[in-house]
């Protein structure tokens, strides 16, 4: 199967290339060719005047099927927003739910240009079939705390996950080790995770450093901060790590990740909407540590489109720095390509547009007044394009979604569903 | 002319209302019922299944012909922004240009869902005319600067613009005194400018306290913050003021603002890409200084979709405070619709759904997976809907929008005008 999209505006995402003008064969899974005129015949032909063809985004750090709980708790102090809210509305949720869930949050991800992502959350082998069907590309971890005894059942099931479906789905499926954070995991059980991680050779997952509290509680712990916490445990050293938010680091705690394979997937969204603050990344960058963006779940950010995280990601730096330089334009979409995909351990596959790679990408129509007239394609990119402006989204050579028409999922049948099980899962709470 | 939305749920923006069921008889210009019911005949029914009607959104704060430099400039500092790329191109254009560059802007505000804007630029007779042909509603305003001697040119303008245009358009077009801000507005002729605005009985449309160099060079130059200078002068006594930006106050600024009419348009998204900072706008509601939002020029802001000011207003609070509760959903977008008529001026006939108010409002379709489900409207308005959920804009009755097509502007005219005028006016630059 090829499918050839013609002189399109394309923007590779490698650190030498400018936008230009040109052809990109896809063969199969992969891309065959990026050329200003490809010659060979295909079975499919997309137009691509007016349009912009770039790296699919990555979303690094999601639990998808917070979708249902979307709006249901914002404005709330960090406490009564888990307390009152998050938790006992998951505890309401089926694996059916899910199932749902997730297929909700692909949906807005595949129509706002996302082509894969890393999930973290519980029931993950709905999440996984969700994923198969639909056809984007994901990490997936199920999330390990060790508060209580649960007899290794959690542990139980990460592994059955990883046995499952690492590798499955054509490739597209890959998995990770999801230890959820400092403060739910002691060290002997996080010991025991990074040596399994070790052992199979598989990435690790974890939330570091999102909040205040988070420093205070692990201070009075193990009079550490939580980066020194992982640090001391061999984590960096040991794993390809990917790190969801770092938030408040010392200038010390940067120093630990320096060398680190992985690195940090910075949620700006989410963190000004819990008011947590700003992350260092500017710092971290500078010092050689790979940083990429991701939404978190929607329960909290509100959002699953990327464009808002690339945006949101350049504008805090110059805020925190007062200087509008910081983070430029193309600086920013790479954070959201090639960048997650080094957090997700698939750099070698996808982030960039480059012959060999796996075809994951977008269309974005640019020929519409908000994004008139073109000066700069990578600041139309950064700064203008929202997740609506998508056009087609291609992933593993498939397309998922043409002129906003979703293919690998009944659009009618999702928003029902989702409709009638987000009602019943916040009932009485 | 009878326009009946049936079966919407209705936003009304006041205070004690929440979201309800209903339908909305719009009759010529104005809102002539909103209930459970509407039980009369119309010439044109909208079915509102599905989706959201609420108060167009008004942009306090606009240099709508710089649409033509979008993504010109990005990433530099503030004062290479200015010299090196936005004054030259500014010099390059035409009125002609003027005109389709204010059009641009027009069209992306209609699709994005604002239906009211305040305007200051130069050339004010050809964006007149835009918006007259357009549709939409606008408070303008003939910038004014005193740096050398024109003879009085500009002001002779700004009297012209008044006398045309005030009032013209069905009403739709209004007129203040815009005096650019203190740093280029000597006292004697800022208060020559006020006077008239008294006599005239004219609002004042001003940028105060944008950047620390402001502070500074007023400083330098009067031993006053800016806000204490256009106080000495008794401009908030006098006159109706819009004050753009007010990122730099201090408590003392604040308490001089304290129980003026008008009050400040916040330019979020604006102040973040230049690194101006955050505008103490928690403090200033708390005092009972009205806030109002808008996008500034698509120069700096580079997207004029209003629900960006409404999100990102909120995060900042948020951050600066490090409390999620801060601005909530409703307010925030208060801040835009409520609080931004209030400083047109123009409160009393538009800024909520009233039955005897203008008919400006939009449609919002919520029926899709990045708007689903629905636990609260709205938080989904404030953190989910991007402008281009926005399906249908009505302005004075009169639609300008529908099912996303633009009924008063030939939109491909326009992409073809916008790309070749800003490519000519950048040229060499």
């Amino acid at each position: 199967m090829k499918l050839l999209i013609k002189d399109v505006t394309i923007v590779t995402m490698l650190d030498d290339d400018q936008p230009f003008r040109g052809d990109i064969l896809i063969e199969d899974d992969k891309i065959k060719e990026i050329s200003s005129q490809v010659q060979e015949q295909a079975d499919k032909v997309i137009q691509g005047n007016g349009k912009v063809a770039m790296p699919g985004l990555i979303n690094a750090h999601q639990h998808t099927p917070m979708s249902l709980l979307k709006g249901f708790s914002d404005d709330l102090k960090l406490m009564d927003w888990l307390d009152k809210k998050m938790l006992p509305a998951e505890n309401n949720m089926t694996p059916e739910d899910i199932y749902w869930g997730c297929k909700l949050s692909m949906a807005e991800m595949i129509k706002s240009g996302t082509t894969a992502f890393a999930d973290m959350y519980v029931h993950m082998n709905e999440i996984a079939q969700a994923i198969e069907e639909v056809g984007m590309r994901a990490s997936l971890t199920r999330g390990l705390v060790f508060f209580e005894d649960d007899k290794g059942r959690r542990l139980r099931e990460a592994m059955e996950l990883i046995d499952q479906w690492h590798g499955a789905a054509d490739g597209r499926i890959t998995t990770m080790f999801g230890p959820h954070a400092p403060y739910t995991c002691p060290p002997e059980p996080l010991k025991e995770v990074i040596r399994l991680a070790e052992d199979k050779k598989l990435p690790i997952h974890i939330h570091l450093a999102e909040t205040k509290e988070e420093i205070v509680k692990i201070r009075d712990k193990y009079n550490q901060t939580p980066t020194e916490y992982l640090y001391n445990l061999g984590l960096f050293e040991k794993s390809h790590v990917l790190l969801a938010h770092a938030v408040h680091l010392t200038r010390k705690d940067i120093s630990y990740l320096v060398g680190m394979r992985g690195g940090v997937a910075h949620n700006p969204v989410s963190n000004l909407k819990l008011g947590c603050g700003i992350a260092p990344i500017v710092e971290m960058l500078q010092r050689g540590i790979n940083v990429g963006l991701g939404t978190d779940g929607a329960g909290s950010a509100t959002t699953l489109d990327m464009f808002e995280e690339i945006k949101t990601a350049t504008w805090l730096q110059k805020l925190d720095y007062g200087d509008p330089t910081q983070i430029p334009a193309k600086k920013a979409i790479q954070l959201a390509t090639k960048n997650s995909a080094i957090l997700l351990n698939i750099d070698k596959e996808v982030g960039t547009l480059e012959v060999g790679k796996k075809a994951d990408l977008i269309l974005i129509d640019i020929n519409k007044p908000h994004l008139m007239p073109h000066h700069n394609i990578e600041s139309l990119i950064a700064y203008s394009v929202n997740g609506g402006d998508v056009d087609t989204t291609i992933v593993n050579g498939k397309i998922l979604m043409e002129n906003r028409q979703l293919l690998t999922i009944n659009e009618e049948e999702l928003l029902q569903q989702a409709a009638v099980r987000a009602k019943r899962i916040v009932e009485g709470i």
